[in-house]
């Protein structure tokens, strides 16, 4: 145990208080650049429309806890914040499908900032491979796991056409790739062990337009 | 009711449902393009990892049911997802926030094909706005409840830094915008009849480095 990351990091969180965190970290990051100190786990609850007790809960999960009358010190949360969720860490990825989509995702820095480091793009359009992206090396799919074992590379994201996602997952699982980030909409299968996450920005899509149709069929009858 | 995007689109279907459904046209829509004619629940099922009665339910919302020993019709099954998801459409919308991952967002001609048709950026960078993405025109912030107003656009979409996330929302909803797709980490809160669809994309990030070092640790442990 005398691995640091292992002893922050290792503990199994339920899924819905993992993606809260990051919430809290961009709001105390902010009310901290403001020069506030120490923010009440009221306001928290308010400003983040989530309810006070579940952000106890969520943060004692962390080791954190609030001050009677004071709360939480935003400084120190912040930092706790940020550590465990991994940000500060830099974890080696390669992109694969350097089209639209991916393209697009080696183009924003925020990834960088939140400990994504994108050092590699395959792609099989001989008009994209051998080209640089963001300054990013793009390579033909033979290399792939060649560079998954040189680069230290333990997350692949997908960004390929639907229809090649699993072969694609199976070829990332077979160089070594410890985590696959999904943006294609097909379900992945993957060997126990390997972490899987989807970011189906278009599913988000559409629950957003039946909403829509909902709150203007309300509008209509009102 | 003679309004048939309102007959066709306004059961407000659980969001589960709503975010498996793409899955499921991504799926057929492969199928369909491979001559694959028929698909039973129990292919799909393994397919897509995802119960068989599961499926039958969430298709049950959209009036599509399978036949006994053929199952489903692959052809059909994706033209009733995709009209129904919306995707056939087409939402104007504003992208607030032309910077790194607005710009990727303008770049990805992926939302287009699932409906989305950014028609102009919004972005307080002299840098930026006057500049044209990705052959969508960027403006200044004064411009926007013009835009909304003349484009017709109903959907704002936010990919600003973080401390600017509920001004933006708040001017969005003064122009008369009625979803926001929000992309950054910070929670905003809207007047009721609204519709906000979040997409935090680095907290999905924090969720996968979670489960990578919880497998590490397992894996350390064996």
């Amino acid at each position: 145990m005398s691995d640091t990351r292992q002893t922050r990091n290792s503990v199994l969180l339920p899924e819905p208080t993992l993606r809260r965190l990051p919430w809290y970290l961009a709001y105390v990051a902010m009310l901290n650049q403001e020069g506030v100190e120490n923010v009440s786990s009221r306001r928290l609850a308010q400003d983040l429309a989530v309810d006070a007790s579940q952000i106890a809960k969520d943060l004692s999960f962390i080791n954190i806890k609030g001050k009677t009358r004071i709360g939480y010190d935003v400084a120190e949360l912040e930092e706790a914040l940020r550590n465990f969720l991994g940000f500060r860490n830099r974890h080696n990825a390669v992109m694969v499908g350097a089209g639209s989509l991916g393209a697009a995702l080696m183009h924003d820095s925020g990834l960088q900032h939140y400990g994504l480091n994108i050092v590699a793009g395959i792609d099989t359009n001989p008009k994209i491979a051998d080209t640089v992206i963001a300054e990013i090396p793009v390579y033909t799919p033979d290399r792939l796991a060649g560079l998954v074992r040189d680069m230290d590379i333990r997350i692949g994201i997908i960004a390929v056409p639907v229809e090649h996602a699993q072969e694609v997952a199976d070829s990332l699982v077979a160089a070594g790739v410890r985590a696959l980030w999904n943006f294609t909409p097909r379900r992945i299968t993957v060997p126990a062990g390997v972490v899987v996450a989807n970011t189906s920005i278009y599913s988000h899509l559409a629950v957003m337009y039946n909403r829509l149709a909902e709150s203007d069929s309300n509008s209509a009858e009102s």
